[in-house]
């Protein structure tokens, strides 16, 4: 049997080592760096097998997929080159792809690299918020190397549809990068930004599914999102600058008390939103 | 029978005329503008009845629920206020207080009013949009007034338990103005300005649930919503600034590349959030 090893047992290394199981001829292994991981994942089924030893796991890799921090990802390839077995894929699930793809390039060149990243998670972190539905309905998002080989491709999208993602959107790693610090990274930003409000405590019982939607990942994960703003900081910055812009606008015809101008205004942007008809709704309390 | 008059049939108007049928020994009455909703409402079991005869089903109500738009409520106490039944209660369900219940000072000695407001809705308007579960799990926020009836403010609670709320929340006016200017307005200050985005329509393919969670509501009711901001702009013009400045605090962090105050910000917030412990999740995917 061939083997896609999973390195990092965390909410979405061990998502996918839940879901990827039983994909065609494939044993899954997940690889963790404590003990207690490894435990779980055996006694729950989050993957075939588990280990602690990555650098045995790598050699008998087949498809190797890493679920750690994107400055971990960096470090991981240029450390263990020597260890990805010739003729592999690599790949990864993290949330920016122009620092990935560019250090892809310490790998050798027998082994090739495609950039992954499911549009996936909860507000959640570990193993234990592990979910085998996790991808479905979800973009897999990929980012091929000019020389990747397309069989490799291939097997990214026969995965993806294993995993019940919506669909494969390929694209560079820098319109990537762009696209997701307004769609993902400023998601974030404005989450933890009305969290920093100093009502947030008091406002409890008055709350409905606008607040819990827009302020569900304020519980996120810190090294990791620090780790995802720093990368892409400059398109981050612009996309803020923009939003900056645009709650201004609002909030001074409203502070102005100009009822026809915020109308227009309102008409305007709603009638973008209607247009953007995106499958959902996702929740309805 | 008992009757419970439901005027306007919309979304939120529509789902309590589903979901208050067969409460205790009341018939539940909706009240249309046009011919077709109330042919829509009879032939759905929107409500026991429907008509398009305001005055003769405002006589024979004990409750009624007005489920229009807040500049339409206050003008239409003012003009029934003959027409309700004495001794009966009359209610909303709309996002402002403060000027409803200004304006039910309108109404007769005779009549008690008790402002509701319904944490629910959907990005939706109209009849056909309506849910019975509509109020499954929302906070049911109200607003006596200081001598308005204690067995009137226990029948409103007993209606919100009938609906699936999760509880009843009794607060001031102006404390609900000020802290749904937060909790529910703000947010939609937010999806309505996230999408003004320059690259709304080019992201499709890279949204996730963050994504989905935070733009939902931009989708929104023009005229309501523009007489919601602007009935309470005082309080959300200072809600607004604070987020400016807290986002400002996250832009500018960002920008200069200090990844030590950037983590500790995030931990800050992030830790904020988890305290909140707010049911849910809503949504997974």
């Amino acid at each position: 049997m061939k083997k896609i090893v999973i390195v990092g047992l965390g909410l979405i290394g061990g998502s996918l080592a839940l879901a990827l199981k039983g994909f065609e001829d494939y044993k899954v292994v997940g690889v963790a760096r404590r003990q207690a991981t490894v435990d779980y994942a055996l006694s729950h089924g989050v993957g075939d097998e588990a280990t602690l030893n990555v650098t045995a796991a790598l050699r008998e890799a087949d498809v190797t997929f890493l679920c750690i921090n994107p400055e971990d990802i960096v470090a991981f390839m240029r450390e263990h080159r020597s260890h990805f077995k010739p003729g592999s894929l690599v790949t990864d699930v993290c949330g920016i792809k122009g620092a990935i793809m560019e250090a892809s390039r310490a790998l050798p060149p027998e082994v090739d690299f495609v950039g992954s990243h499911p549009m996936a998670g909860t507000e959640f972190s570990g193993i234990e918020h592990a979910l085998t539905d996790m991808f479905r309905g979800a973009h897999y998002i990929i980012t091929p190397r000019e020389d990747s080989r397309p069989e490799n491709v291939a097997l990214l999208a026969r995965m993806a549809d294993y995993l019940g993602c919506r669909d494969v959107v390929n694209t560079t790693p820098a319109e990537h990068d762009a696209i997701i610090a307004y769609t993902s990274q400023m998601m974030h930003i404005i989450a933890v930004s009305v969290c920093d409000d100093e009502s947030l405590f008091t406002c409890k019982g008055y709350e409905g599914s606008s607040f819990r939607g827009c302020t569900r990942v304020a519980a996120l994960d810190v090294d990791l999102w620090t780790q995802l703003f720093s990368l892409n900081a400059p398109a981050l910055t612009v996309c803020l600058d923009a939003l900056l812009g645009h709650l201004k606008a609002y909030r001074d015809v409203i502070a102005a008390g100009d009822e026809q101008r915020l109308k227009k205004m309102l008409a305007w942007s709603s009638d973008r939103k209607r247009q953007m008809d995106l499958p959902g709704p996702d929740l309805l309390s």
